[in-house]
């Protein structure tokens, strides 16, 4: 018997599209699961006839495995994946690579590349992003690790991964240890922004307009033969458009509460530990857990009263309007994500090729969109691009929109339907195009409290003043008390 | 000699001043810093002619204690404290309390107290907030940690903490391990959310409404004088007023740039980590974080440009509405910070009081204001609120408020000032007394591209379904990837 080219361990919906995917694309993917009976299952089910090596141990699984052996799992993160380093180990040699296509929390990928290579073995933390229908069509692949596990993987992740219209691979190294991993975080936290803001005007054309599912089915189709192409807008439409066969409509019986607490969280925590503003990610993670507490929002919702002004505008214009608002507030998430990359690549000793991100997430992912090309090139004119804001499309895109989009924020202010992300887009736009912004009067509060001390704008940084603001207390400054 | 009733270990401007207050109210202290020249400076200096005892090494300092010996360090968080605990144990017996009066991470302090234990001895975390003048006349004081080292500590933290009109102490015990530390983080992040809002009243009027520093400083005047009566008021008044011998107005060449990653990302990080919607304080933090970009936002303000209106409405109005705003923000921001402590305790098994943990702010601290016995009121007369917006004196005052509140944003839309904290909190508003909230339509877009299911509002929570959107894919469920 041949043996495997690769080997997969994790068979549930995303395990066994991407197999099915790799076997389609000509490889022999041997398969192992916790779980014997999936196995045995999968083989003899969507798997029969095909070059799938079902394995019944961990053993027999790596010595079916083609050298340099590719053991990649797919499990869930956390305690799981550290457990099955260490039930492989003993079957793998120098050289042979480990490879984790779950979405691990970046440090852990980047003390296990250390760890797996300290055995002699290589690592490789991989974002693998396009949900179900992705891992068998064709997902995004976003691989960091060992730089020298990328040769022998390279030519399986880039068959298998998406393509765009002009054939690259959606799947480029992206950096050393944890690299992969962070970029796929950020993806996902990109993810949770493009939902929230598409929910966001979801619920002003609902309750603000009183649009039907089916007017609104039109709406996301028009969009997304817009600017706004995009795999999110796509099935928004399909979703606002689709009904059972006894004609019910889906979505208005499903229940208003998403959970959160994985990788949109953690890009949220990270950007916080860079000091960087991803206000729009921040707010989409926190409109989760508002979501969540339900039962609060049902009491809320009998005790607090809003505004009883209703929409008496035109409707076409402010449909216009939210696609302006969505469009631009999707500029400037983009922006901060990037912001957060940029940050975290200077920490980490990552050296991330900004257009190359765009690329993979062009295709197979699901943020995919026409949108990520006009990134890439945005960042393939000017590799250096401080802020997407400032590249002279987006540029223009966004002052051709902010008209429209402070009409959303102030009609959503108005009738109290709430544009979290929306509006905390607008103000980090009005805020990073602020030379002066009112941090003056913190830092002189910071100093009358505590002593803290100041920067002047008429002397060189790093120069700090006090001012005795009350005439009392001593000289002494603050160096240990930091409020 | 006599021995000192209690010790401290680090002379900065906190230090300094606390050991001040509290021998001004009888007692005897010890007092140490590891460049020992302080100590004698100190001794000569502001303490001369005092009940000081001042001590060359470590030894001398622990041998000056009556026992149960108290050692307050007020060191710089993080590595020094663990470093000075070790440096103290050798010196201490059983029974003896270790007092950690410094900003630590409340995890930390949970460590610590059981490390300390382990040794036989009691540990104290303490929040201590009212900055350079508030250690010296009355601090608020937040103690956690070991509960049979509180009846030792009370008599000394109570009598130099802070007093309310009524003579009640703003110290009293907050619970086990890091409860004191976590309530004075909270209480910090609260701090950044205050400090911000006010620098956005600020900012509009400025540069919305033109008002000069004179003006604002009237404005702030009146406003200290109202329900907004508070020391962050006060000295915004003060500071707006201030003028130097040559007649400068210090705020206006204060450098607009804030630091943070202390307290207030440390709030808005255990905000994620609980899933607690505290979408003020993160809005507080990446405001910083933007502030901090100044080259940055100076480059962009040259190349971004904004709406072309000006205000040109009834500038008192405003200014009124201003008011209401930061008011019912202000609510906003408590309930998400009790929110918080709540979600915090359950998980820690804390039992914190909530109507005492308002009082204890009341006086002495940064955020305190009459507001906060207006919190302790609704605490004691409900203290099972679920969230302070039910409340009926703050459901009022926010149903009041909200024509303001929504005028205010509206306005910061149009013209193009930011206001992300201000305006989250409404946004926030509108969400939590929305029964329904749009994410209904997030489920189904993570049902479609990920088979993560979905409840339903038809059927009880717990059960889950999943729709074949596509008509294409199998009918595995997703159950290790999460998106």
């Amino acid at each position: 018997m041949s043996k495997a080219d690769i080997g997969l361990i994790g068979l549930a919906v995303m395990g066994e599209n991407l197999v099915l995917n790799m076997e389609s694309k000509g490889f022999t993917v041997a398969v192992f699961n916790r779980t014997v009976e999936k196995v045995e299952k999968f083989v003899s089910g969507r798997g029969a006839g095909k070059n799938f090596i079902g394995c019944k141990s961990i053993e027999e699984f790596c010595a079916s495995l083609e050298r340099p052996r590719k053991v990649m799992m797919l499990v869930k993160a956390g305690a799981a994946v550290d457990a099955l380093i260490e039930q492989v180990l003993p079957y793998l040699e120098e050289g042979d690579i480990i490879i984790d296509g779950g979405n691990s929390h970046y440090p852990d990928t980047i003390r296990r590349t250390e760890y797996v290579e300290s055995k002699g073995l290589l690592y490789i933390g991989t974002g693998v992003s396009g949900g179900e229908e992705g891992a068998l069509l064709g997902p995004s692949i976003m691989p960091g690790g060992s730089p020298a596990a990328w040769e022998s993987v390279k030519p399986i992740f880039q068959k298998i991964s998406a393509h765009t219209e002009t054939g690259e691979p959606c799947c480029e190294w992206v950096g050393s240890d944890g690299a992969g991993h962070f970029v796929k975080m950020v993806h996902n936290g990109i993810e949770y922004g493009d939902m929230q803001m598409i929910c966001e005007t979801y619920q002003m054309m609902k309750e603000g307009l009183g649009l039907s599912n089916e007017e609104m089915h039109e709406v996301f189709k028009a969009w997304n033969e817009s600017e706004l192409d995009s795999y999110l807008i796509e099935i928004t439409r399909d979703i606002l458009g689709y009904k059972t066969e006894e004609g019910e409509a889906v979505i208005d019986s499903i229940l208003d509460t998403a959970g959160q607490k994985g990788t949109g969280k953690w890009t949220a925590v990270s950007a916080l530990d860079c000091g960087q503003p991803l206000t729009l990610i921040g707010e989409a993670v926190f409109a989760r857990c508002l979501s969540a507490l339900k039962d609060e929002r049902v009491a809320a919702s009998k005790v607090l009263s809003g505004p009883e002004t209703s929409f008496d505008g035109d409707k076409a214009q402010m449909i216009e309007d939210l696609k302006q608002a969505l469009y631009a507030s999707k500029i400037v998430s983009y922006a901060q994500g990037y912001q957060l990359m940029r940050a975290a690549a200077a920490e980490h000793g990552w050296t991330l090729n900004n257009g190359e991100i765009a690329l993979m997430w062009r295709g197979g992912c699901i943020i995919r969109s026409v949108f990520l090309g006009k990134i890439k090139e945005a960042f393939d004119s000017n590799p250096d691009l401080v802020n997407l804001l400032l590249d002279p499309f987006f540029k223009d895109a966004v002052e051709n929109a902010q008209a429209s989009w402070r009409r959303v924020i102030m009609k959503s202010a108005e009738l109290g339907i709430p544009m979290p992300a929306i509006g905390a887009a607008l103000a980090y736009f009005d805020g990073y195009r602020s030379e002066r912004l009112p941090a003056n009067l913190l830092q002189a509060q910071r100093d009358y409290f505590g002593a803290h001390t100041y920067e002047r704008l008429d002397k060189p940084r790093g120069e700090f003043f006090h001012t005795n603001w009350t005439g009392r207390g001593g000289d002494t400054s603050a160096s240990t008390y930091i409020a």
